[in-house]
């Protein structure tokens, strides 16, 4: 397996302030939604990777630690399929002497059915290890089930979890995938992407779902035609454009050649 | 006239070891061509604008007195046609106790001679009033010269340089204009936009052309339609895309809301 990995204290005592904690939880309880965090990593041309499906290595190996001790604060990790499907990412955590319960749900949003896994599938093979959970699958209500994949996904300890109707229309129906994972027990949850999950999250309708956002930048242009991670354009209603989103408290901290960026959504208009 | 602008001492001495020195200088002369440092700032989403044309508050008052305490350590500034049409902007440096002799000399870069400018531009009231120079405006051999806006240039100070025919393909002769500025006695431009000029340093071709890169970085997605930093694609000899342009040795400060990224220009392939 993978080398396991670790952060400085001082480093995690800055990411402190801006983690999911009891109080924040309780805050969104009643929103019968965990506690959302956004993170991801982005070139300083904001793309995720150099082409949709490209596996793109854009962190260096401090940040990367800090975003596995990320994900043992959450209960639970969001990927898109795409993400899936281009990356076959393990979704566990490696931080050094993180045991079973200490890692996260993996889910992966899967509204059409598109994720063709098998047990060799990374996050399975990484589950046979003890070394992860098995994923919850998110699938649209007009998606078939394969029962061999319902097979491979419960042999694991994971399991197929059905969106209700409303989910084919808008494309992404964050309170309804949210109310689903609160009714699973899971209290927070780390959204990583991939582009159009990102981009989604960053729009004026979903951005109050947005507990915390941790973005990392690395000093690399990839150049035009990645997966850009850019919501769309806002205007006001007189058609003026206006900045689509805004971090309030934005908070920085170097991590190796990497910067980490923290802070809440605060749409400007 | 606008307020003055101050950078604590501390930031002054974090900047220093990335800037323009005697010795870096000296280190270029040998190519005719002035020290480069190239600098701008973006939106998260890498926008250097909202839309073409239109003038975008990004960064803010710290970044804001480091982009002028960065254009008083430099011998000229230089920004595309598109920024002066679309900003009127003053090419000065505000910060306090520069005088005269402390200002850089704004170079507009015009190849089709676009810019129609009067005594009423910005530039040229910021001239008059003793607080900058006038500029250079730098135009291709085929483009017109209008006497009147010559004699305007000329009154302040500044004048037309006209480049020599090789300007007018490709569309950025970057050895060519930092010839014409190292024959001008200028020995370290700081060149600022607009997103066509620093994408086109940014391409493989012209980045050992630039000593060393400033980024403000700005905690605010722009959204999609903006004016982006983010040059060509770049592929292997085989068609595999990898990262346009990296930046070695990168150090990050906080300043304000934002961050600032100083580092040289490394491709990796």
């Amino acid at each position: 397996m993978a080398e396991t990995l670790q952060i400085p204290d001082e480093d995690a005592a800055w990411l402190a302030p801006h983690l999911s904690s009891e109080s924040a939880i309780q805050s969104v309880r009643n929103q019968n939604r965990p506690f959302v965090t956004l993170t991801f990593a982005t070139s300083l041309d904001s793309s995720l990777s150099l082409a949709p499906g490209v596996r793109t290595r854009l962190s260096g190996p401090e940040s990367k630690a800090m975003t596995h001790y990320l994900r043992r604060q959450h209960d639970a990790i969001l990927v898109g399929v795409g993400t899936v499907l281009a990356d076959d990412p393990g979704l566990n955590c490696r931080i050094a002497g993180a045991g079973l319960d200490a890692q996260p749900r993996p889910i992966v949003l899967d509204p059409r059915g598109r994720w063709d896994f098998t047990e060799h599938s990374k996050v399975f093979e990484v589950a046979r290890a003890g070394k992860g959970l098995a994923p919850f699958v998110l699938i649209g209500a007009a998606a078939a089930v394969d029962s061999e994949k319902q097979t491979v996904l419960e042999a694991h300890g994971g399991k197929f979890v059905v969106l209700d109707a409303r989910e084919a229309e808008p494309r992404f129906d964050w309170p309804s995938i949210l109310s689903v994972l609160f009714a699973e027990g899971l209290r927070s949850v780390m959204i990583e992407g991939g582009g159009q999950v990102i981009n989604s999250l960053l729009s004026p309708n979903s951005q109050q779902l947005v507990d915390t956002v941790v973005v990392t930048v690395a000093p690399t242009w990839l150049g035009r035609g990645g997966v850009v991670v850019s919501p769309e354009r806002v205007h006001t209603p007189e058609g003026t454009p206006v900045p689509a989103a805004r971090l309030a408290d934005a908070a920085w901290r170097q991590f190796g050649e990497d910067i980490v960026l923290c802070g809440k959504l605060s749409r400007e208009d």
